[in-house]
């Protein structure tokens, strides 16, 4: 592989945790999914593991809507091979559960950690799989896990 | 247009919110005016929409400085054609208006969405227009709008 | 130097500051001074500067292990040369000392600045020296001058 191969991966796997972003803000829960191979697993903070497409779909579809912004920084992708890569970045993340309607207050600041896999298919590269986990807040309290939330 | 001409304008238009952050942020008001087209117009939150360089930069020169930081995250380009492009951000901006002098507590912290058209002009590529507003907010208040703050 | 040369600089000189972030806010304290030139000098704020790869390690080895994360945005580069180049970057973090196991509440946020100079050496783009100074912080207090902390 060249130099501007690898370059050109990975730009477009740097993308995608941009759109994730994009479209977890704005709802669009059928974009969003599109990102995800459709074998992949997604490990979200304080929830349990959801594996393929169509259960990471039903996740955002089925929620109550939120005020939500995903700030993504420290993007950094290392390419594995013509097929595969992997990558690194931080979210932070400001939401209000009670209202939709922009501006409102954010019930705290969470600053996490995110673990990427990529993969190219036919349809472009996606995530194979990401992992999230908080490591600070400011303000705010921390969800339960889904499992004590759901009994 | 191949791969590499689209590479270059997404470069050249990603680069215009990172430089509107440091002029706004260091307080020039001449290189901040000179990122837009003459004709540019700019809707900034809480605030009359400006029409035109002359009125963009008039606005940065006659208020009164602040220390203020533009955190910008989440830039994507999508390139419309040889002359036109559009882009998304998120801002993040901390600031305090009683002093310049850092370091200062920030009275909030403020996250927006910004919607940017790209104009490639003789001069290169330009603002054509921007439009922000402010989604989610910890801490501080919302300011008033300036027609209201002017009566 | 041609466009490829120049975007390839920047490249290699902006994942400076986003390793320099991984490897601080994961306890690497010798690849983190591999990001440093020989004899690069460290600015940190509230800190007397540093000399020397070897004096960076040390005070990132020898003091406490923290919870911390670097979150690194609005990097701009400048290549002077096919040796040289300079940077920008804005950094916010978030921290807590009690704790390093996440997740934990953050002490404050701290925004700032970098200043960057960059040096190609034999093992490829090297910080040649680094300036921080905090401007904008919510929350936590703005800790002392080291002297007068060693006093």
């Amino acid at each position: 592989m060249d130099h501007e191969q690898r370059a050109a991966i990975e730009a477009e796997c740097a993308r995608l945790p941009l759109l994730y972003a994009k479209y977890a803000d704005n709802g669009d829960h059928a974009a969003l999914a599109d990102l995800f191979s459709a074998d992949a697993t997604y490990a979200r903070p304080f929830d349990t593991p959801l594996c393929g497409r169509e259960s990471i779909q039903a996740m955002f579809r089925d929620r109550k809507p939120i005020l939500v912004r995903h700030i993504v920084t420290n993007v950094m992708v290392e390419v594995i091979d013509e097929r595969h890569a992997k990558g690194t970045s931080y979210l932070t993340m400001l939401s209000n559960h009670a209202s939709t309607q922009p501006p409102q207050e954010a019930g705290g600041l969470y600053v996490g950690d995110f673990e990427d896999e990529y993969v190219r298919t036919d349809e472009g590269w996606k995530f194979a799989s990401r992992g999230g986990m908080v490591m600070l807040h400011i303000g705010g309290q921390l969800p339960r896990p889904r499992s004590a939330q759901d009994a």
